[in-house]
């Protein structure tokens, strides 16, 4: 599945004749640096669990895989948070400079959508799936949660409801989104749909606890970026808000919750469940 | 019909209950800045020459705006073209900051698509418009025209070609893709969308002629965004390679091609055809 992945996502960034030499190489560097593919997995298991043929859901893996890496390259900028390193090389503005990084992001998101637009049939469900993954990653989605996430560094917040409240926007709508893309690819029912949602947030919310666990306990040459960011930029984290161990206990219950949301999908859901368990034991 | 889409703009900039106030305000201080709204009033006419409801392409006309106000923030950047200055106010990275201008244009940028693939209908039509204006604004398109643009600072460009070859992208691209997204949505034939967009060719060439004459010859005040940058910026201009009289016979040339173009929509077109004259006359 992942390496139909990555040849999906290199063929798309093949077809752009008119993109001039050096925006491809910045596009090519980000989106095929690896990475866990987590969130084009879930479209092809959320589709597949629906029914439907994981071919069809391709476009909209690559989609969602552009729309994550335009939203790294960004964040990593000078002007947000000045990251060196990403996935364990320089990161996109490093190599390219800053100009090109932001424009190398801005034509990925851009892609994104011309790709579901386009690739996706009947074109009522690429409509929809362009409204669903537009709405998880904008103003009220992921990059509202940016905007909170950075005004927090300077007020910071104090609750876990606060803390999970950024997180909900700023990573868990993007993976609901995931998930439904796939599940409305399928023609999936509403019903559905919302139990992949329920999945998709408590998902969300496991794997942000666990990525503050490694940035504590993580080496960076395994993790791939650098470690002790978050202690270094003043941010309020699971750990240091419940401790270590009832961070991962915390882990462990989303994780039992969303696999307990998908209880309708039954035996089709199987892979859905063991992914999220392979969240837990991630080490990067 | 201006004041249609000035409403409908801050109509839709309301609508958002999840964004942070800071990064709504953003959006808002860029949206709602005025400026000659050219390309949704071609939405707006194209669709009216082709037989269809105004209302029906407003949300088209709004999402057009707000991919070419995200062009302009995201341009406007110290790391892009370091200006102070746009529509007669302080550029939006001024007043915001370099890091929420950025997330402020990603938000635009998604916000387009969102738009257009819930608010067009039917559906089909706004699958075809998410592709559209995706395919206008992105690598091999706007973006693209931009770093061409970037490129060609350090490399100069010597031909009427090449520079034709940049602002085709930069500026064309849009241009035309206003025409077709209003076409699109008056189910026009695919013939009347190849008038159109020879017209937006033509008319975004002429377009830019005029921009590189009113930098030379403009005034700060009328023109609202500081003058004489080209030549600071060494950039190869029209008047640069033709000579100011040579350039603006060339843009009515441009112009009198555009109209002929869309000889085709009869009468239907005489709207087009007067704003096409209007763009001659300019003075910001």
């Amino acid at each position: 599945m992942r390496s139909e992945i990555e040849a999906a996502l290199a063929r798309y960034l093949e077809l752009e004749p008119e993109c001039p030499a050096q925006l491809r190489e910045a596009m090519q560097y980000s989106l095929l640096a690896g990475g866990k593919r987590l969130r084009p997995v879930l479209v092809l298991l959320a589709c597949e669990a629906c029914g439907g043929e994981i071919s069809d859901a391709l476009p909209a893996a690559c989609a969602i895989e552009m729309v994550h890496t335009y939203s790294l390259i960004h964040d990593d900028l000078p002007a947000m948070d000045n990251d060196d390193l990403r996935r364990g090389r320089p990161t996109n503005h490093k190599v390219f400079g800053d100009a090109m990084a932001i424009l190398a992001g801005d034509a990925l998101l851009t892609l994104a959508f011309e790709i579901l637009a386009r690739d996706i049939q009947p074109p009522a469900v690429a409509a929809a799936c362009c409204a669903d993954l537009a709405s998880a990653a904008g103003a009220a989605g992921m990059v509202g949660g940016q905007v909170a996430d950075i005004q927090a560094e300077k007020i910071p917040v104090g609750t876990l409801e606060a803390l999970e409240g950024i997180h909900r926007r700023k990573t868990g709508r993007l993976l609901c989104s995931a998930l439904t893309l796939g599940a409305r690819i399928a023609q999936a029912e509403e019903s559905t749909l919302h139990s992949l949602r329920e999945y998709g947030e408590s998902l969300g919310l496991a794997f942000q606890i666990i990525d503050d666990l490694l940035d504590v306990r993580g080496n960076e040459a395994t993790v791939g970026k650098g470690v002790n960011k978050d202690a270094a930029h003043g941010k309020l984290t699971y750990p240091k808000l419940l401790g270590e161990e009832a961070s991962l206990e915390r882990a462990r219950e989303l994780v039992e919750h969303a696999c307990r949301s998908i209880a309708p999908l039954g035996a089709e859901g199987q892979r859905l469940k063991t992914l999220a368990h392979f969240v837990l034991e991630r080490d990067r």
